[in-house]
């Protein structure tokens, strides 16, 4: 399934081994460390996930037990990060908001270097995990609705649960908490994308935990990224119909715009993880008694394969599972940080295992030789 | 002159098209823009090599003129920015605050998305070379000496003379001032460094400048890419003679250690901002009255050569060339960044004028399928 591109944008061109992810793999697909991504969306918590992923391998009942515990009593934010957050006006960017705020944790709790470190970064991956909601939730609520949530609630154990209840003050529903836990599951690694690949270029320099998922975030940012299910919703909003999505969307296409939400560098007919966050999206749909999101969303994915044979990749239907749940738009893209971490940690404890610096070479295209002109003589 | 290698790092693979700078070409050695490192080292100011990189050609007097005048009238920093500054510890490491100080930055003064932008990002850029080296320096007085500096100082026009005024509270002498100008003229363009590839692979999702930078910033941390001239310092200042130097040097060797300030992916007998760098390294000196630091430096030269055939790369000599000009050791990477935004906000431009998303693939090496295990059946 893997399309073979080369040249721009380095598709197609391996940059490097991992043991922790394949995507698009002919009789594979996508895996994590071997599983495929809908046994595990389907049975795992994401903590399990983010365990296999930065431990190697499933935890048995205890390991498990010990690494929620962990997490949980790693959720508080330092007075001072508070501090700073309060000082990100309501009308910042909240990518922005995640990507300051992780970078100014690190001042605070710098990890060792790596090399006198037993675990590679594993304790600053975990602290990440355990504070990345918090950072951009506690920015949410207090520039929004002038709120000091409690991040360190401990009444709520799952990742997915504890994100919710900041963000809405109550306990989410069971079905929210599930969906919610399998989104973070099919957001939570991929490879060498362009946000992982950013945080491992950044290990290979030997750089800290915290550089690499601050890089990681910047990148993710991006619409052609994880910012494509912020833009699929902004598409998608203003449609009341299905026939009214049909026609904007052709006339798009007939534009040559790129419709976010839809098409991959690397899969080339479908992408595994919107089966599964489609399905939820559905159920959430009928929860809600929604007659218009869900089936303006089902056209558009019918009407771009008909049109240009692209398909939806998991940003798509994550748009209207979330709007289903009543998360605001503008934090879609860092719940896909929340879930990424797992992975862009990963990756970098992976890249420092085994570690030569990422410098590759440019084609040069510029003026053979210039001479020198004196100021004066300028034209 | 090119290594050709391949495999891990990218090494010697092409990312991608660049007109902005050729590393190591076969008889044109570094060059921005066409113009050899040395004219420009030896003939042009910072701030004019800046305008070359980002506005694609030497400014004539008026051009210079307005953008001197134009850099100067950003230098403020904003009070907000100014806050989150002094809640960073004396302890932190000054990379992180930078990262951070350009990343909060993002959220008060936000790009427009670049598509709707006439200049595909040059005023942000030139914002982030103003405010940059104040972001270091405020912090590093107020922490360190209870001083809030006057960022907006318009009596220094040049960003050398800047920086080192905020720094010591007097205006540098005329040699000092030259030295750190030569000294940002040869930091600020590298081709596709690990730092300006992470900036590139996150302009290439589409993301912000301030993403762009703060990425760049969080790679150049590491000791392996701008890490290295505080690594350097690090390593020489205990030695008290070239003979002492020696016996270290070799023990270091014989153990396999990396000797930082030393090597280079792509140069493969010697970096040509050592020679320059060197020479003014002696005139400092020479001027300090210094008999050791530069003659333990010239040692460790000699003896990286006659040991291994490893040349100083651009860091070696900065150590010492910094020392003599009193600047503490910790500030040394953020000058380099002060430096290089220029070049990475370049790179950032010419990415958004011709964009793919930078998405490489990776070899896979983990298992190939596991199944399912439910959590008690677990070892
Ligand atoms: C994901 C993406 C960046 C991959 O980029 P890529 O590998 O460079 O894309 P491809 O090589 O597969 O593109 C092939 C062709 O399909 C077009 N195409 C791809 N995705 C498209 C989209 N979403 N809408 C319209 N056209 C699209 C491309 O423009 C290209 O056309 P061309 O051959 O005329 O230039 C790209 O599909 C895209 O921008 N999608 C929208 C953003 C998005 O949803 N991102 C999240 C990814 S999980
Ligand atoms: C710059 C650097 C990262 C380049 O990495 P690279 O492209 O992977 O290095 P090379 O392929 O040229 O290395 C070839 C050999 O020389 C060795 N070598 C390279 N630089 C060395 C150094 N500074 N000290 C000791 N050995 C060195 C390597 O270990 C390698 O040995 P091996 O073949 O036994 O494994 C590397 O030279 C280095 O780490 N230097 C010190 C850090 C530094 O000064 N960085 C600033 C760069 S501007």
């Amino acid at each position: 399934m893997t399309k073979i591109l080369s040249g721009a944008g380095l598709r197609g061109q391996s940059a490097g081994q991992t043991a922790l992810c394949t995507v698009g793999k002919a009789s594979s697909g996508l895996t994590y460390r071997g599983y495929g991504i809908d046994v595990l969306a389907s049975k795992a918590s994401f903590e399990e996930v983010a365990y296999l992923l930065l431990y190697g391998a499933l935890p048995n009942r205890t390991q498990l037990h010990n690494y929620e515990q962990k997490l949980m009593s790693l959720r508080s934010l330092p007075e001072e990060l508070k501090a700073v957050l309060e000082l990100i006006p309501k009308d910042a960017h909240p990518m922005d908001v995640m990507r300051t705020g992780c970078s100014f944790l690190g001042n605070l709790e710098p990890e060792l270097p790596f090399e006198k470190q037993p675990s590679l970064g594993l304790h600053t991956a975990d602290r990440l995990i355990a504070t990345l909601p918090a950072i951009v939730v506690y920015w949410y609520r207090f520039s929004h609705d002038g709120v000091r949530v409690d991040t360190h609630n401990m009444h709520v154990q799952s990742l997915a649960g504890h994100f919710l209840t900041m963000l809405h003050d109550v306990e989410p529903s069971k079905l929210h908490t599930q969906v919610m836990n399998a989104s973070l599951i099919l957001y939570a690694e991929h490879e060498f994308n362009a946000s992982t690949f950013t945080a491992r270029v950044c290990a290979s320099t030997m750089s800290d935990m915290f550089s690499c998922v601050t890089g990681g975030i910047g990148s993710l940012r991006g619409p052609l990224h994880g910012g494509a299910n912020e833009a699929a919703m902004d598409m998608i909003e203003p449609w009341k119909t299905p026939d009214e999505a049909e026609a904007e969307l052709l006339k798009k296409l007939a534009n040559k715009e790129m419709v976010m939400g839809f098409g991959h560098a690397i899969y080339s007919e479908s992408d595994p993880r919107n089966e599964i966050i489609k399905q939820w999206s559905k159920k959430l749909s009928e929860e809600v008694g929604d007659t218009c999101l869900y089936a303006v969303s089902e056209r558009c994915e019918a009407v771009m394969w008909r049109e240009k044979k692209l398909f939806c990749n998991a940003d798509f239907f994550h748009a209207s599972a979330y709007r289903f749940m009543g998360i605001p738009t503008k934090l879609f893209t860092p719940i896909f940080v929340c879930a990424r971490v797992t992975g862009w940690a990963a990756h970098v404890m992976e890249q420092r295992a085994n570690n030569r610096i990422i410098r590759p070479s440019a084609d040069y295209i510029g003026p053979d030789h210039a001479d020198w002109v004196a100021l004066d003589q300028r034209p």
